[in-house]
């Protein structure tokens, strides 16, 4: 596991996320139990003078109020591999499935916050919570995105967390 | 003027925006007039399975009101160069000056989006605003970002815009 700049794989990552499965979003729920979710959505860059990781999630999420409650996430990017574990971690709820022991997945403890990585991804983040804010009817200004993610109405929280590190992780 | 991936110079803008003096962010006003302000924080990457640029600005600046009016903006690197353009673009209003014409500030038009970019700076981003979000006090977790960013409440607004074109430029 060595420690890399935060933009060092951002193409890579990128790449993984908008044409590849998607990546891990990791926090850890009330009761101290990690879970993951699918996301193909990420952002990075600088806001606040420092480097932040930009995630989406819908309040309905599981994830949504581990990440409320615990203030922390990892970002974890499987460079091309993991496509199973992807699957099963965008269709099944933390709710209703342990989804670490489930899939075996293997994980190693934040450095700088209380959430794990996962062991096997290629880049990974350390997150802690600085901001959100909210999506809501007013904000979406394309009819095309409103009509294709939000029919329902669910807009998602925006989670800004500062990356307090990012990682090569290798199996 | 050559055409790039949204991603391809994506650690030389984030060390100008964070390390460096910033970079330009450009909007048109209602009357037509492009206006130019420095920004020191960006973020890149994927949302609504599209690549988008994320910016920052708070409800007072000239700024605001421009993309808010015609719903675009363009980003524009200069990497290493227009010291002093910066300086004046991140101290001036365009309420209050024509920052192009004072600075004789180069052109040319968006080739995707009705806002110009800026000739000299190494890489340019079109970008046509999709959707926006409001910071506001529950949102702001960091009491440290709080303190040294919002001593006013002048939260900012987030807009983001679809990256429909990505330019190295070249005087």
């Amino acid at each position: 596991m060595n420690a890399i700049g935060p933009w060092d794989r951002f193409d890579e990552a990128q790449a993984q996320v908008l044409h590849g499965n998607g990546a891990f979003l990791v926090a850890v729920d009330a009761t101290g139990h990690p879970n993951a979710m699918t996301i193909g959505w990420l952002q990075l860059g600088t806001i606040w003078s420092r480097p932040v990781c930009h995630v989406l999630v819908r309040p309905s999420r599981y994830t949504h109020g581990c990440i409320e409650a615990r203030g922390a996430f990892t970002v974890n990017v499987p460079l091309g591999t993991m496509v199973e574990e992807l699957t099963v971690c965008g269709s099944r709820s933390g709710r209703d499935l342990d989804k670490f022991t489930e899939l075996s997945l293997r994980t190693t403890p934040g450095t700088k916050v209380k959430a794990p990585l996962l062991v096997g991804c290629g880049v990974a983040y350390e997150c802690r919570v600085v901001a959100r804010a909210e999506l809501d009817p007013t904000g979406i200004l394309d009819e095309g995105i409103r009509a294709k993610y939000y029919p329902r109405g669910d807009f998602h929280t925006l989670f800004f967390g500062e990356i307090l590190a990012a990682w090569e992780i290798n199996a």
